[in-house]
């Protein structure tokens, strides 16, 4: 029996996707950011956008007026959009009635604005506005109702049919009848619609859904769209998907399209179209993916950079790039079962998506730059900010897609945790968690996930409920666990090694046996291949699937980060307050050994030229050797302005830091 | 006596510049430029200018059909001034009488166009146009008319005074009656009035041209112009120039208003202003200057970044912006006679002026990289190209202020060479040259100077005619030399060190009398400081002034060269034609020990995560031991698409270089 409150709900593939009645999530890390989701994101991007006009623009449509009042850019419908569906899973996780009249509040606004063929956008096609997709290129009409269908689906899914979902089908049925056979033979610039009309087919059962997905995935690639200051590539109309070799272009279109390639591919049964996919994502995660997860090294067209070229302190890493990345990721693991796409959700999911929404929930990272020079100024609490500043969270942003999806990742994370298929059930992410489903054959199943992770490397599984016959219960081991001990303790006790990959027990369980995995969470220096020019010579830290960060509001003497480099022959081991807190938060430090500033170097003055012949400078006079604390990358930025940096140079791989630089100018542009 | 044939000519300072009358480049690497530059150069400048409309637009001014003819971006006049400039000075040295025709073609194509009053430009105040000075942060109107007044003052000097040179001064009395006291209070957003005024007022004693630029250099960096995208820190009207503290924003813009801010400040006696500029220069050398001299970290505002941001395959290092380098640390020199100036200009001069300009002086680079990738792609000979792709030289770029300015720079290249003061002459650029002045109370001295530098360290030094009293023969020691032994031979043939700075020999000369400077050009491995990021772990070769490179072109088996790893335990070498040939160009090869590309990193597929544990990873299999080659960095790109870098990675400092890794996509944006 399948669930019907599923974000992603295939007919096949290697795993079942458990719903949100299935699994909740009861404690730890995540409880405590769902909660903030629930309490204070959903309302603070309801607010920001009755602020500046974009939930206000519907209105504006209805009443006549919109040419002249539309507020936002040409995407900002899609923002209510995706705001819906953050409210409709967090609906199904919870308190449901008050959400419901929030859904009801926004679907109300949204309706009236629906033309009678089904189109809707408030950005075109009313008098005194561009003709209907007139500007396929940057648009983003299909992009809106795509992520307008996908919020009725969620809709129907999490609170049953209703009026939001009958607008999204009447939209995708005008998207269908005009992109269809004989209709306009083009694309969006901005893939986002073949994901929802594969979904929308999936709630539906109605084919003309997926062939339209499909019609959508295989029209790009050949040069459909005009090209503007970026290329073909840009909008990933260079290549045909099933034909492309890596990820290219805008990031979070790349990583869209091709999780509409996914499930397009699982849905049609066309392997050579999910191979091709599985490859891109094979070399784009070897050669253009940051240590965090992040995508994106480009800040002038939020793109891919070319291979290794990772450059930290460039990096543009969209949240929405890692939002994608999830997407993705998810949707191969469902359709192969292979932990290594689990491995990517987890480290993206920590490193970037938590990254971006501050404690409170109200200000967000929209890029997450590796390293940080300058300390940010604190945008103006009442204004929209320029999006893609690192240096500090904002409130809301001109392009403002970061919010309202992280909210609504947030709001369908439980359905991430675990999967099922004939043999038994699968663990991909540990977080405190109350798990039942029916396993194939009516076997009923229920658990309880204890653990203090990523804190902790403790996973304990309590059986509540199980069948009277054997099935197996699979835990992912994270390949960061590589090279240090990992055990998966079975009911009686006995211990085994439990190597990168899946471990399993298979036996018939009763209720209040136990399974332990035990991951060595300790931190570890890490480094990168050579081939990434940007960070020779310098290492990270990573304590589980944490990344970790030196800031320097936790640096003596008022030292920028630039004056810390780190010896690697110290194993870096946890802060006296290391695995104290909860959720592995600012409270869960690592210390690590080093030096904080040093004397100029070479004895030369701060104003000499800075090359010069290797082998001829005075010896450099070394700082004392001291403690140096790192805190979790996602969690920097929470103590007012600071710089930050994740690669670390070494005390062995380069003469010793100078004393802290003043900047001695400002950093204008890019 | 002074001569007239100065392209800066102060009144005062340190020391006495040279004119082109008393100095001649007779043979060696600059000799072959500059003969490229007369035979080529000038009329592939002419002819380009011709076929995109540039010159045409003055003709369309005067018939009255600009507003519909117009072609080029807003500054194209200058560029036709910039012609006139470097045609009127190699008028100076060389085929004056060839010369001549072209400049009076040219001077009678623009003089119709100027108005009444004495305004000038194709672009603004005419029926149809933008008003005069409607934009003065990007209209460029006293950038051009700057570039006039400087093409005027070469003009009259190299030549004697003509219709150019009235256009300028009556372009500038338009200029003083506009924007002087009572007048548009305000300025350009391009910066290069100042410089030109401060000439026009040394050319004719009219203190009226030295007030306004004066006055242009004090209002500055008020917030007089309106902020744009890139603030105001882009045209430098962020602080005033007595009180910066390092050039920041558009670099050509900030070199070329410090230039000017020099010129007044040594005309007006301001030594304040002066010991400012000293300053920028200082940390701007220091913190903001790639290994070649290059200026400018940024793409998107053709900017400096800030300090210590020097990534290589960034580096923008715009060819305009080092001849603006030069000519602000000649005037440097000038005031204050330290060497120090003398070492940048040589430094850019080879590295950068001469990189720009193909061999045949008819393409050109606009901005000067110093790490490949990618292979460019040819640009097609007949289209004017983007201007800041560094694959390929390019024959004519939209923005093409680099062709003109580096055809005006070699023009007065041999004035760079030397100087008076009342003690003797001093040397302060090598190549084989005839000069000849009159020292202090009119004491006739020339001499003859033979060397091959920069292949060859050995400069020669011969004593043509002398006054019967002690004089002083001073010669630059460049700091590059420093920590490898330089000698000075006196006439007598006594041998002393040199060390970097100035070396001397005070004595009555005789005709006949050889000085000989022993400089230790031998290659060497030049390391960065290590807040420089973008270069940890890796380390350059330079050769006497010449920064080498490895080319793809250059490697085994069509390697790129990012698979190049180097061995700094062996010191690079010769190559075999290493100092054969005449001008260190393409056949003055340097070896250095190394690897080029190895088996796969760690024993991983190369689709494998790029990050792990320290100390985990499987030996590297190195590839075997080989002399790689490198070019001189000016030579680059001479033979066809390829890849190159300036520094090159260490076999010790990191694990060893996989094979070639064919680049899965396309290098979209920057």
């Amino acid at each position: 029996m399948t669930s019907s409150v599923l974000p992603v709900a295939p007919t096949r593939g290697r795993l079942r996707p458990l719903g949100l009645d299935e699994v909740r999530i009861t404690g730890g890390f995540w409880a405590r950011r769902r909660h903030t989701n629930t309490t204070a994101t959903l309302d603070h991007c309801r607010d920001w956008m009755d602020r500046v006009g974009w939930t206000g623009n519907f209105r504006a449509a209805v009443e006549g007026r919109i040419q002249r009042d539309r507020r936002g850019r040409e995407f900002a419908d899609s923002e209510v959009y995706k705001l819906l569906e953050a409210m409709a899973w967090e609906a199904a996780n919870g308190d449901g009635a008050a959400l419901d009249a929030g859904i009801t509040a926004l679907t109300d606004l949204v309706a009236p604005a629906q033309e009678p063929d089904g189109y809707l956008s408030t950005a075109f096609g009313r008098p005194g506005q561009p003709a209907r997709y007139s500007d396929l290129e940057e648009g983003h009409e299909l992009y809106c109702q795509g992520h307008l269908v996908q919020a009725g689906v969620a809709q129907a899914r999490a609170r049953g049919e209703g009026e939001l979902a009958k607008i999204a089908q009447r939209a995708a049925d005008h998207v269908c009848a005009t992109f269809g056979p004989g209709g306009i033979e083009s694309v969006c610039g901005h893939p986002q619609i073949e994901s929802a009309l594969v979904e929308l087919a999936r709630l539906t059962g109605r084919q003309r859904y997926l062939d339209q997905a499909a019609l959508f995935v295989e029209r790009r690639g050949h040069g459909t769209l005009t090209e503007g200051e970026f290329g073909a590539a840009y909008f990933q109309d260079d290549v045909p998907v099933r034909r492309a070799t890596v990820l290219r272009g805008h990031a979070v279109r790349a990583l869209y399209l091709a999780a509409g390639a996914v499930d397009v591919a699982v849905e049609t049964g066309d392997e050579e179209l999910l191979a091709a996919v599985v490859r891109q994502w094979e070399v784009t995660v070897a050669r253009r993916t940051y240590l965090t997860g992040g995508m994106g090294s480009h800040h002038r067209d939020e793109a891919f950079g070319t291979d290794f070229v990772l450059p930290p302190d460039r990096a543009y890493s969209e949240t929405c790039a890692g939002v994608a990345s999830v997407m993705l990721g998810w949707r191969l693991l469902l359709a192969t079962g292979e932990p290594r796409f689990a491995d990517l959700v987890e480290r993206t999911l920590f490193n970037v998506v938590a990254t971006s929404p501050s404690e409170d929930g109200r200000s967000f990272f929209y890029a997450n730059t590796l390293h940080r020079r300058h300390r940010g100024i604190a945008p103006p609490p009442d204004l929209d900010s320029p999006r893609a500043d690192s240096g500090l969270r904002a409130p809301w942003f001109a392009v403002s897609c970061c919010p309202t999806n992280v909210a609504r990742t947030l709001a369908q994370l439980p359905a991430y945790l675990a999967t099922a298929d004939d043999e038994g059930l699968q663990l991909h992410q540990y977080a405190d968690a109350d798990i039942a489903t029916t396993l194939t054959g009516g076997r009923g199943v229920a658990l309880r996930v204890r653990t203090d992770y990523p804190s902790g490397g403790t996973v304990t599984v309590r059986i509540g409920r199980a069948p009277a016959d054997p099935w197996t219960l699979s835990l992912r081991v994270p390949a960061w666990a590589a090279g240090a001990p990992a055990w998966l303790v079975d009911p009686d006790g006995v211990r085994r090694p439990a190597d990168p990959g899946t471990a399993t027990v298979t036996r018939v369980f009763r209720p209040g046996d136990e399974i332990r995995l035990e991951l060595p969470v300790a931190p570890r220096w890490i480094g990168a291949d050579p081939r990434i020019d940007a960070v020779r010579g310098t290492v990270a830290v990573q304590r589980g699937p944490l990344v970790y960060c030196a800031e320097s509001v936790d640096l003596p003497d008022g030292h920028e980060v630039d004056a810390v480099r780190v010896d690697t022959s110290v194993d870096p081991v946890d802060g006296p307050d290391g695995t104290g807190g909860p959720d592995g938060g600012t409270e869960g430090t690592v210390v690590v050994a080093g030096e904080v500033g040093a004397g100029p170097r070479m004895g030369r003055s701060e104003a000499a030229w800075p090359y010069e012949p290797l082998g001829q400078a005075a010896e450099a006079r070394p700082a004392a050797p001291t403690g140096i604390v790192l805190v979790p990358y996602h969690s920097w930025a929470e103590r007012g302005p600071s710089t930050m940096r994740v690669w670390l140079p070494t005390t062995d791989g380069s003469p010793a830091a100078a004393t802290e630089v003043p900047d001695s100018g400002t950093d204008t542009g890019r």
